[in-house]
């Protein structure tokens, strides 16, 4: 089998969920770097990997994916191998939970995650730009309410599907440890179940390989 | 076994993406009315089913669901049936080409779709309020640059992912079709091989039916 292929890079959140799974299921890649710093996501090699020029895209032989979330599934999916069972796909029930909060996670939690990270975090990182204060008080409001049903869900279990660490789980890492280092953290720290939820996730090895070689 | 119950409401948008599901599989179901328009999706009751307090939620006897692109998976993963192999489960390329189409509605399409048409159909539907054209013109934009690569992917196969309709063809009904009720349409029928798509899906047996009913 030829190693899979990962265009992204270090640093980047979006390439940092499929660094988790990789991480998680103990398997081997190779790193093309596509630098977002000098618009290499824009470049036409990189739009025929993804015409939305965005990172990452992956390569399984002649197998070509988009979209970290759809990669990281595609892994739990197909490449478990030793590794947890992310998606929980030998029950039905447990596999539903993991459904509807992949979902959550993409449709609740990320919208208002990813515009505050920018905000706060990237857009100094990249432009050198500070923060539109209006914007990030919006979105700050919105993750809050997001996450009060966040610490309710896991007063009642250790992970958000359930018992068992998941891909609904992981897929929360980039923006979380972005968030981490911002004066935003609070959002977490201050709501106990969801603040023990992070430090439990946060310590897992596959995650805590991608942290050591990170720029932040 | 006791038949499915979804919670939602005729004419609610993300409502419609689970009775297309349903009528693909040609499933039975019980409908429990929420009514959007008294606040119904607020209260303790609904919120049991779930806390964001949105439409719908889904019930098989003791697995109980919410966010719609779940319980449209769930159905299409465990009920197939007779009906299409929505998720083309059994082929690794197929399957992989449907993840990355069902991430790229869920990200890229729905973000600025969503936004456009509660602007431009759903404020004046439920509030009888008119869009902020500012808001307006930001997501149409945003809407044309996501079909554009749209236009291109459908110049190459019949459907989004490949040559077989799948949930992520799907997905994109309610919006579409809201869509196509507003001075917006334009966006779709502008471009041949998106419009040609659109026609195609909207005239699925189990999408017309959603229609015939449709108060809009």
């Amino acid at each position: 089998m030829p190693p899979f292929k990962l265009h992204g890079m270090v640093g980047s959140t979006n390439t940092n969920r499929v660094f988790a799974v990789l991480n998680e299921l103990d398997l081997d890649y190779e790193l093309i770097t596509v630098d977002l710093t000098i618009g290499a996501h824009k470049n036409p090699d990189y739009l025929a990997f993804n015409p939305f020029g965005q990172l990452p895209a992956f390569e399984d032989g002649d197998i070509k994916l988009f979209e970290s979330r759809a990669i990281a599934r595609y892994l739990a999916a197909n490449y478990r191998g030793s590794g947890p069972d992310l998606l929980r796909s030998g029950n039905k029930a447990e596999s539903a939970a993991v459904e509807v909060w992949l979902d959550v996670e993409s449709q609740d939690f990320n919208p208002p995650a990813s515009v505050l990270v920018f905000e706060v975090f990237i857009k100094h990182l990249l432009f050198k730009k500070g923060p539109d204060e209006a914007v990030v008080q919006l979105q700050e409001a919105k993750l809050g309410k997001v996450l009060d049903v966040y610490e309710k869900r896991l007063s009642e279990s250790k992970y958000l599907a359930g018992d068992e660490f998941t891909l609904a789980d992981l897929n929360h890492y980039p923006y979380l440890y972005a968030l981490s280092k911002t004066a935003h953290a609070g959002l977490v720290t201050s709501r106990p179940h969801v603040s023990a939820w992070w430090d439990e996730i946060a310590a897992r090895p596959a995650w805590k390989k991608i942290v050591a070689a990170s720029p932040y």
